[in-house]
């Protein structure tokens, strides 16, 4: 398999390591050619169109749409992030060229995102920092809470509800799980027939849900109130599911306990009170962001590799996009 | 099944709660007897002898030593909690009466701590915290690190360890450990050959090893110095198994990153200049601290009825003493 990356202008070195490179060389025959920025959509169809495959991704110099009609040797195009629509035109995808992108990745990435303020909250990590901060040793511990036998809610149970669970579980937590849209849960997670229900039993709720006309300020007053006394309510998912004047009002009498990745509008006042609370950690939409790590595969590196294996032994690559889910990404 | 909780003065109310005690009476007959205090030996031993099982833990009377000649119907002493000096003689576990306590569920709550540390120092807390209280809004994400894809150095795989990676398996870390007395690993784990090895390999280095003169300051300068730049050491054993003062001159560097549940001494001056910092997180050896859940089932109630069920059906309850173990214990 010829693989091609025809980067804009430099590549970016924390794309293209070492380890990469090597290993796409070791999966097929591959160019990393840089500055295609520099060339015209002619030359530049003309030099895809003797490669088998291109990756693109964050710093790829945009696919000529001319490929459409004569794509040459080209025929996947396997996107190494999330965003496709800035480098790939439709007509590639309605043409029928393999188009892929990174999947489920970010999924995992929201779904530790939660389980890592649930584990702080639940700990009190907020409270433990202040005393490191302020010179004592030790606190009163008797809101600290272990996972196991916990009575954690999740509200929407899609691919990130999944993962979420998946990583849970090992903590041993009882669960049960809020998604009209679901039939089949896993043996060890217990329907709830409504949100309501599902506040009524939870020690901590966690937020999957996607935003829609349903989901909406769906958590509100009156569901909050459901919960017990210092539960703790997780949202890594929209701010706009939960009625966020009520969760704050909940939060600064100290009832309840919460890890907030996501606030709409995404942004709050320097000397808003809810800032200062122990009971609360603010993540600024950035708990699941993840660096290129030290040393070593990334996960995005090995999402690739992945699918230029099973498109090398004639399989089909996953995470392919049609044109409905062209239409609907971003 | 008859069984009997014979408590000093009052029961404590976080022990036997109503849906403990419920959950009791549906495994067996039930009689929680307070006050055993007041009992003589001769009058405690008759009451206990009509009894099939017996359940102990913080709370409870002593048992008389005189059972282990003459145990009548007395045939399993179940405790709750830990420590089983303080509450059963010897003698008893001698005459061949089974006792039980509750076996490796601290294990999963020191595990669990690790978890809340590396994931927390991962995705930077503590600046996060500090941006929140400051009234920022986001930060320099460069440093934030997902668990997939990581390479964690387990150091010392022993029971704790094993359930450590038992909870992280799920978010697809790299897995290797050293532990020279240890000879089978599950197939994702890699041995490592020496500590040098697992730190030269780590970008997080978790210590699960227990203090032994092997172990003590095992971590020093020279492994530490072996580590990558921004790396992480997590440490809810015991503090002396780490150079302390070569960790904090790596810490107040910059260099690294820590969570730390375990200092030696267990103590730190109020102004000591690690507290400010934020790559460190301190706990005070609390992190794994669980208060009793606010509703349901307490894990150390599940493990009571798990046994109580196992004895009830004739099988062997697990995490039984023999005089060895008797006099290890605390």
């Amino acid at each position: 398999v010829k693989v091609i990356a025809l980067t804009r202008a430099q590549a970016l070195t924390q794309v293209w390591t070492p380890e990469f490179v090597e290993a796409l060389d070791g999966v097929g025959e591959f160019d990393l050619v840089e500055h295609g920025g520099d060339l015209s959509d002619a030359n530049a169809a003309e030099l895809l169109r003797s490669y088998d495959v291109a990756i693109v991704g964050w710093d790829a110099r945009p696919v000529p749409e001319e490929l459409a009609a004569s794509p040459g040797q080209l025929g996947y195009i396997c996107c190494y992030s999330g965003t496709i629509r800035a480098v790939v035109p439709r007509a590639l995808v309605q043409h029928g060229i393999l188009v892929s992108n990174w999947g489920d990745l970010p999924a995992a990435g929201v779904a530790e995102g939660a389980v890592t303020l649930l584990l702080a909250v639940a700990h009190q990590i907020p409270r433990s920092l202040r005393v490191q901060q302020e010179g004592g040793w030790g606190f009163d511990g008797s809101l600290s809470t272990g996972l196991r036998g916990l009575a954690v809610g999740v509200y929407g149970y899609g691919v990130i509800g999944r993962r979420f669970v998946e990583m849970l579980r090992p903590f041993g937590p009882r669960l049960r799980a809020f998604d009209p849209y679901v039939d089949v849960l896993p043996e060890d997670v217990e329907p709830a027939d409504s949100l309501e229900e599902l506040c009524r039993w939870s020690e901590a709720l966690v937020v999957h849900a996607g935003l829609s006309d349903e989901t909406v300020k769906s958590l509100g007053r009156r569901e909050l109130a459901l919960l017990e006394d210092h539960s703790i309510v997780i949202n890594t998912a929209r701010g706009d599911i939960v009625d966020q004047e009520a969760l704050f009002r909940e939060l600064q009498s100290g009832r309840l306990r919460a890890g907030l990745d996501v606030l709409e509008p995404d942004q709050l006042a320097a000397d808003h009170p809810i800032r200062s609370l122990d009971n609360v950690i603010l993540t600024f939409h950035a708990v699941s962001h993840s660096a290129w790590p030290v040393r070593g595969v990334d996960p995005r590196h090995d999402r690739v590799l992945e699918q230029l294996r099973r498109f090398g032994r004639g399989e089909t690559p996953q995470w392919l996009f049609d044109t409905d889910r062209y239409d609907r990404s971003t």
